[in-house]
């Protein structure tokens, strides 16, 4: 199944540079133009996805998960 | 109440560009480094926070809420 | 930019059958084998995809979103 | 404490029939008539709720948390 | 459908005190021993719980969805 | 960088009580008046806050993250 296009407004392209593999879910640094954007998905999305250190991602975020902060 | 240290992996500093608001929910744009980033928060808090254009922000988004894909 | 796969383990295929637009966020139903799933995004998305009824989708959710309830 | 109706629109009934204990966190398969439902929760939760293989369940998840992408 | 128990970890008893109605989404306060506690959901399930001021209602947030702060 | 101001509109202040560590993420409990609060977050996050039992924190939950039920 290809996907077109997807929602989520939040959309960053990168290559993985960092993969730490747990038992049922694995945190995987993606680095992008804008810096290091970190995920957690389960560990059989990464074998599923055969995501690997250089994998080409798009790390995908929906506009309701984005918090916003004022700074002092 | 000042935070000094919050866990969200995904921080995105930046100004805001745009605000599209609601009765409700209203939709943000934060202008960062990454390019445009996309917050959905109520519009209480955008009073509360007395966000406006021009407003110095950082976006913050969980490491759970990040998904991955593979480009074609 | 067209997507070869995503880490959502759970993918709902269907087309629309109802949209109910607000100013900044809109539900959307769509129509699967499984039944109706219902999806919140933004106004904006829903033009940028241009989502009419009919139009065949597919419905993502992370499994870190699911909850599990025990029936009575 | 039992609930007699909660908001989240999508509820999918079914059968457990995978469960990846980890430390922190355990995935879980429902057998639903939609396909299969992954979840992910608590390791603790698991335990709480005496989750086993065969355990009727529903998954549940809020409309906020489903994204939608447009096929090719 | 009822249901027993759930697996979110945290679970806030308490009596709706304000309704912000939108289009698509409303915005909840519900009155807790904790303080208020705010929830924004889908304004077809407001009327599908007939939620009013004073109904008992119980919020529940997966420990996922639950971000961490320092403070100064 | 120090936050002067949060949207989420769901703010808990308490000390830790619990830490579960695991390979990628913790669960940690955090005593409130409102009672426990738990969180998970990336195990690289607990060390990166410096979080042990005792330490005063503030637990975040953004209002589209909160369902609600109807008690029987």
């Amino acid at each position: 199944m290809s996907i077109e296009k997807i929602n989520a407004r939040n959309q960053f392209k990168g290559k993985i540079s960092t993969i730490i593999e747990g038992p049922v879910v694995s945190e995987i640094d993606v680095e992008t133009p804008a810096g290091i954007v970190t995920s957690v998905i389960t560990t059989r999305s990464v074998k599923d996805l055969e995501l690997k250190i250089g994998t080409e991602v798009v790390a995908l975020v929906k506009a309701t998960e984005v918090s916003l902060a004022k700074l002092l």
